[in-house]
């Protein structure tokens, strides 16, 4: 594994706190058929990984500095009920946010890897959602924007792939298994919301 | 608008048969913020439209002939319970999604076209799937491959809009209008399914 730093608050990857996912293995298998993804996916995302330690800073400031801290509908999910900013909500969640990425490319796809992608989508929904941190923040962070900005991830990611010079087909495989990845976690995350939640 | 062919049997866009969309106006309108989607999304969705035209028809061969069939927990939808095929099934079911594709591209989003969403995700529910051609096949499409799907669809889509000679940076420009087109397609689909059908 990779740590953007040690001791992220609130990252319990592996850990006992950490939520069982109801999905099985066999599941997940199924459903990397259907995303497409591959053990050359895989590799890739190993390379991307290497691409992207050292980046993650950059790239999680773009997406909360840069476009969803000027989407009023996005940005209160890490701000006060009345609007006003959460610093260290922002800050322990900003840190999670760059480690998700590294765990994108390096996990292998387990049961712990199963569960925690079971525990990031509870902490959108009301059943965890602000736990962690304490934050007196918004219940639940609607299903479709979670899917519906998934879009984003996928497109500004491309630049941080190609920044390290690597061949436009290099490029082309990272930014597919990143895709394919992604596209992935949004599907097992959906299990975890109620309909109530879209 | 543009058809693939007349009379697409069960193919209702604008019908009263179709189902009216929970979903408000205004909240399209902001998830068509969260996805990224702006009017040059929209003009190179056009642009795509005029490049598929005329490929539709391979394009679906591809996703359902060669890809889908030799997924049997994909394939099983458009089958007897039995796995014996349905060649009417297939076929009107084909034709629509050809017609999909040119209705991504050409069609503006206003309340028929968010009706129309809402009635493509209950022909994947068990609220309407089969019904519109008397198919006795599986009782829905699980959310999950719904979602994953679409990295497929997004991947496999770009030959298709680089075949006619366009510069990359239009085939960019189509490309991740198209991405955005379907996540925001995608995110709409799943306020249909109830969390059983996940």
């Amino acid at each position: 594994m990779r740590e953007v730093t040690e001791n992220i608050a609130g990252y319990g990857y592996g850990s006992a706190e950490v939520a069982a996912s109801p999905v099985s293995l066999q599941d997940l298998e199924l459903l990397k058929i259907t995303v497409g993804f591959t053990p050359d996916d895989e590799r890739y995302l190993r390379l991307a990984g290497e691409v992207l330690t050292g980046q993650t800073h950059a790239i999680v400031m773009q997406w909360r500095g840069q476009i969803i801290a000027h989407i009023p509908h996005l940005a209160q999910h890490s701000r006060a009920l009345d609007g006003s900013p959460l610093p260290d909500y922002l800050a322990a969640s900003n840190l999670r946010f760059e480690q998700w990425i590294l765990d994108t490319c390096f996990r292998p796809h387990d049961r712990q890897w199963l569960d925690y992608q079971h525990e990031i989508a509870l902490r959108h929904t009301r059943a965890k959602k602000n736990r962690t941190d304490g934050a007196p923040s918004t219940a639940y962070v609607p299903l479709r924007d979670a899917i519906g900005f998934v879009a984003v991830l996928n497109d500004t990611i491309r630049p941080y792939l190609a920044s390290r010079g690597h061949p436009s087909v290099d490029v082309d495989g990272m930014h597919r298994a990143w895709c394919r990845s992604i596209q992935l976690q949004v599907a097992l995350w959906a299990r975890a919301y109620p309909s109530e939640e879209w």
